[in-house]
């Protein structure tokens, strides 16, 4: 146990009394930012007035981060290195704030908060103020690219940004109530993935701070040897940094820190020149202090440093309480202001001097602006991929596995910007074909039979573990620093990252809308696959398409959703999703063979308007139709077509229009989202009082949702996913949804005013059929070879 | 590491085989449900025409399961247990079906599916079939409260499961695949929260099968060292059973199930005869066997056994290609089926004398059908606890400070079938009543300073961890096996959980609509809290209100969303929620401060109604209105009523009608939900053509997604959250949002026609209010002097 703890005092005695006063320069700003609205240097005797009128703010974590912090500048500097710093403990942005203020930084972007006095009181006042600054790492924290508002992602993230960045040393502080979460607890396997000759360094700093709101942490709790054993587990060489003393814990944690910047260093060495892949064991460390280090060790009968009482303010009234108000003075001058900051109100030059410089400062390392180093990728021609439709609908191919063949050359032209990310589903997904490009990330154990079919490599750039959050928050991480990726998952588990989604699409809206500083990346694109309809073994736990729906309620900035109705299509909606910036573009697109039905120029043009009439399927041609017809998503297409079929055979005179949607946001109003069609547009459509008979891929309300504007809403009948599944053929489960052939015909009968009466005999027939069918399938368990036969024929 | 691994023999050569014997039993109608329609038992020679026609299903973990149940019969008999098992491993029904059938107890319920030849063939036939038996452990399979469909929750619902059920072991079988998801990589630290005394023991089996769908698993791809380590690290003491030679596993795995269950029982005697309540290390079993065991070792020149091959269907083509007929064939008879199966097709009485009896079957055990075993909570008169409320509108209280007065007594009377879950803000929930009760279950180490409020037990029954999915499991498992609880939790985090929230309704949906031997199991009841509106120093990230959303797209017979305006409408609702069966309630109410409006008699009624007029709020008495305000949620019912006075003050004339809806799906219409209001109700409530603005609480087109066919719907305008915010003060956030009684007030002047052009002058006035707060908000960072004193006066 002991050699997991170092003795050695590598600092000087003026370094180290410079080190801890920058420490205490962090600490003091933190607590300012909590407490003083004017005043800011406590150059007067600390009065009420001076306190803000509301105290929010978290000061837990923050003097144990800014203690990281400032010997990350200590061996940055000495060993030139290349850092960026994720915080993990939830509200720990006045640690961040405070180092990215000392460096100067923060005033280069916020100049109203220069270093100055007048500065250093505005940086304090508009901390958790309305409209002011975050108490998380928000998008307008410089350095940041994890807010962390939501805890549990920092160490994925910071995985994603180390990939393909092998420069890069990736500090990732980790809250021990953050550590708790299902997604941190697995993103420690993300070592399995980690290429030290191509990846850079991830090194993960623990936080024991012992308490999250109001309870102690399990890893705070737990014996010596089982937290030891824990990271030994998985696959780390825990370094312990324990303890209260600011003297000594320095010297510990300088010593650490360089005990694993050498062996990081070893580790890269040994795989760059000595081609050594084998999975190393990467150092981490475990930092127990306690919570709210340096604060108020007791105060009104409790105690408060160390205890969860220090969580957020720790003295709550000094405004109205005469001791408390001296108490906070006490407190905030143990740090010594008066030598910490110059005349003006800067940091006095000594201290300056230990921080790095330009772009090697943490909150100025361009690899948390992503978008400053993000280089286009280089696609080849998607067109070059089209499959040939000569007839629509007559030819069965799957969507994805065509995407397969386009994502492996964009793969072979990006092989340090590119990468595709999938829990163990790649190949189920029928991506397969970019494995000829780039194999599976896998630095586990290999065995003999991996090598038939495995496609395992340490240099692979594929990237596969059965984790939805740890996929999703490398790739976050990886986009954020400015590189490309796709991310393909079954339709139904997507949910499982909704509320990952949720916060990197308020990311990306805050830093598009608000922060010019911040230069757009790549968009993040979320590949929908394995759909609901094509569920035949699956059955009903893997039916879920409402996922769109808590895409619609992000802001309409931001978020993209595209139902690409067959493979030509998909292409053509990929290859404008992987040049995007600053989305999150959501393609659903089935994995199962489906109909095609536009060769590649008119996918072209489909896509491009996202939304129109398709001709060859309509039968109103310079007429104004009796009925629309419209879909969106691959088998309410087909089954849309079909009923058209049906109705052609039925009733040769019946105007029919055929609509397909592609880009999901041309149906809502132009005023509420950039793609919304005009009302001119919308109407010209869709009519403003003929019956639209629309066939939905997902929940039918999301249409209505998008539509309830529109002038002919009212006339716009859904058809869609109504939560009846079991084990299924596609078309049982159709049926038993309403969104088949049958009864879409049906519908239209009911609908259309010429028909009525006159359809009766039709209606029946139809019925018939649908009972028929699922007789069929449930006697012979497939679709009825009828069905299959007899699909639509344009 | 050698004292992992057991080599004694405790099985006698007649018991080894006729164990084994069982096994063969249950692995060859695993392997017969994915292949065979007919000749189930083969007596004749295989042919292509008894195969069936869509090979569906999954071999791989099967095996590997049945192995673990044949050996949990043993113990259970010769240690007369109480067993429950639950599968982790995806797919893997095939095992757990076998058991069941084999038991006899598949057959008991489904009569069709006798203990005979016939009824095997019928057996076979369905599985996987359309209309038929799913590939998990769905509802419809006997023994189980896990689907499984999507991976993670085994462990968590298996400690769920345990608590307060001392006499209950509950195994859980937890695949190597679903080993690596984030929630069942948190869920292992659940032994920080069960007591030995109080509580069942979860006996975790890891099983390593070495492969997922197509990638090895990183459990079985790192060295003993480390996964030992890893679960030495998690607080457990695991046990090693690998090796692929039946008789020597059998045996092996005999010694461990003993060990490991001799240790449970010398755990809970120490803590329920010695009062050791100090955190055993549980004992868990690691399985290492071949993917696929005893299937074909190899198949067309490719490894099949111990391979990611064996995952679903190892032999593809038997019925098109006669050398896989006759593998396949080989591999059936490898069980030797005439051994196992009398004349009649029931298995041979010797091995039926294996199987435990009536209700000691896993396959039978009443705490798989928790409802059969559910006892109705105590409540007290939830009443007693309401808060006095002379006049409308005068008094602010914290709603969920009020509940928890009630959930207080509600745990004093239920002290062993009542559980509250919440991560780690039950106290920031202001809930912190309940720790009067009981306190929160922790039996991780205690230091002094958690003496101080920290409220910490090894007896408390307030479960509280940072893991949304953990917590969430917990629950599952506890309600499936028939006791009570409530999860409170953040607002914006619940979308953790939307996937859980998925899956667990689909199972209650599938239990309450076709099984009618499951009995009702108790509601699964979320308190969303923490609310939008309030979220002043979080922020952003805080802001979601899109749990509603994914909740309003599952099925009308399961879910139920409550809005409770104040504390007496919220003390009914949880009291409804308590009593309930087989639903989610999910009740949105806030911890802050918030104004009272309704005494106790009122708020019964008006919460039994679900929707209601406010006469007192109202001035169109005996009056056709001339607007409709309508709302739902705290902060815009205020809001929404502020406007109604603004109103009143500026056009004493006008007639105004207050409509405020608590249950949500009131309205849907009557024909959709069973809760919605027919339409005449729905028309008397808010007219055939008046305009309605309507305050929602969340994103306005929830209410457009839920109302789009009332008859009034084009004259609906709602007001609800659109994605802005930042730091912000409550009525600051209100009024960037458009939800403020300055905006309302501004739509209802443009929305009356006598009002238009008469409230010209008002309308700017109300225009500068919205800016003379925004800019004092800005400047002071509270909310306005004015807005403070000037609240609602009814």
């Amino acid at each position: 146990m002991d050699d997991t703890r170092l003795q050695p005092t590598p600092l000087q005695a003026d370094e180290l009394r410079n080190m801890d006063g920058y420490w205490r320069a962090c600490n003091y700003l933190a607590a300012g930012m909590i407490y003083l609205r004017e005043n800011p240097l406590l150059r007067e005797p600390l009065q009420a007035g001076h306190i803000k009128r509301r105290l929010l703010g978290h000061w837990g974590s923050d003097p144990g981060q800014s203690f990281v912090l400032v010997h990350l500048n200590r061996v940055i500097k000495q060993r030139d290195l290349n850092v960026i710093f994720l915080s993990g403990p939830g509200h720990g942005a006045p640690a961040s704030l405070a180092h990215s203020y000392l460096e100067g930084r923060y005033s280069e972007i916020y100049p109203d908060r220069g270093e100055s006095e007048e500065g250093m009181a505005r940086l304090f006042k508009l901390f958790s103020f309305p409209g002011g600054i975050g108490s998380h790492c928000t998008p307008e924290t410089p350095g940041s690219i994890h807010e962390g508002g939501e805890l549990g992602y920092s160490l994925s993230h910071g995985y994603g940004a180390a990939f393909d960045n092998p420069d890069l040393i990736v500090t990732v502080m980790i809250g021990d109530g953050e550590a708790e979460t299902g997604p941190l607890a697995t993103a420690w396997h993300s070592n399995k993935f980690l290429n030290p000759a191509r990846d850079g360094a991830v090194l993960p700093v623990l936080h024991l701070n012992g308490y999250k709101i109001a309870n102690p942490t399990i890893l705070a709790r737990i014996p010596h040897e089982e937290l030891e054993a824990l990271f030994n587990g998985y696959g780390y060489k825990p370094w312990f940094v324990e303890g209260d003393d600011p003297d000594t814990m320095h010297q510990q944690m300088a010593a650490t820190l360089d005990q694993c910047l050498d062996e990081i260093h070893a580790i890269q060495q040994r795989a760059r020149q000595g081609g050594d892949l084998q999975r190393p064991r990467w150092p981490m460390i475990v930092l127990r202090t306690p919570k709210g280090w340096t604060g108020p060790r007791e105060f009104g009968g409790h105690r408060i440093e160390g205890s969860w009482r220090a969580h957020q303010v720790p003295i709550a009234d000094p405004a109205s309480n005469e001791q408390s108000l001296k108490r906070v003075e006490e407190w905030l001058r143990s740090y010594r202001p008066e030598e910490l900051f110059d005349e003006s109100g800067r940091l006095v030059r000594e201290l300056r001097a230990l921080a790095p410089e330009g772009p090697r400062r943490i909150s100025a390392n361009p690899h948390a602006n992503g978008g400053a180093l993000c280089k286009a990728l280089d696609l080849p021609a998607f067109a070059d991929y089209a499959v040939d439709v000569v007839t629509p609908a007559t030819r069965y191919l799957s969507p994805t596995d065509v995407l397969g063949q386009f994502l492996c050359d964009v793969m072979r032209r990006n092989m340090t910007s590119f990468r595709v990310f999938g829990p163990d589903e790649t190949s189920s997904n029928k991506l397969t074909a970019i494995y000829e490009a780039s194999q599976k990330t896998w630095l586990a154990e290999v065995v003999e039979s991996d090598g038939d079919g495995g496609y395992l490599s340490a240099d692979g750039r594929v990237m596969e573990m059965l984790s939805e959050h740890t996929l999703e928050g490398w790739l976050e991480g990886y986009t954020l620093t400015g590189r490309h990726g796709l991310f393909a998952t079954y339709e139904a588990f997507v949910h499982v990252i909704d509320s990952m989604f949720n916060q990197h699409a308020k990311w990306l809206e805050k830093a598009k809308r608000e922060l010019r500083w911040r230069q757009p990346v790549p968009s993040l694109n979320l590949l929908i696959t394995s759909l609901v309809w094509r569920q035949d073994h699956n059955g009903f736990t893997h039916q879920d398409p409402g996922f769109l729906d808590v895409v619609t309620n992000k802001s309409p900035d931001v978020v993209r959703i595209y139902l690409p109705p067959d493979a030509n299509c998909l292409l053509s909606v990929a290859d404008h999703c992987l040049r995007s910036r600053d989305y999150v573009n959501v393609i659903v697109a089935d994995k199962q063979p489906h109909l095609q039905y536009l060769d590649m120029p008119s996918a072209i043009t489909h896509c491009t308007k996202g939304i129109g009439i398709w001709d060859w399927a309509s039968t109103d041609q310079d007429h104004e139709p009796d009925v629309v017809m419209a879909s969106a998503g691959d088998i309410p297409t087909m089954e849309a077509l079909a009923a058209v079929e049906i109705l052609k055979a039925l009733f040769p005179d019946l105007k029919i229009r055929f609509v397909n949607v592609v880009d999901l946001f041309r149906l809502m109003p132009a005023a509420d989202h950039p793609h919304g069609l005009s009302t001119r547009d919308f109407d010209s459509l869709f009519t403003t009082d003929k019956p639209v008979i629309f066939n939905f891929h997902s929940y039918a309300s999301l249409v209505h949702k998008l539509t309830y504007r529109r002038t002919n809403h009212e006339n716009i009948h859904v058809h869609g996913y109504a939560e009846k599944g079991n084990i299924n053929t596609p078309l049982e489960l159709a049926i038993i949804n309403g969104i088949d052939r049958f009864s879409l015909a049906i519908d239209v009968i009911d609908r259309v005013p010429s028909l009525r009466g006159v359809g009766d005999h039709a209606k029946e027939r139809l019925r018939d059929k649908r009972i028929e069918h699922l007789h069929y399938a449930h006697t012979e368990g497939i679709d009825s070879e009828e069905i299959r036969e007899w699909t639509w024929k344009g």
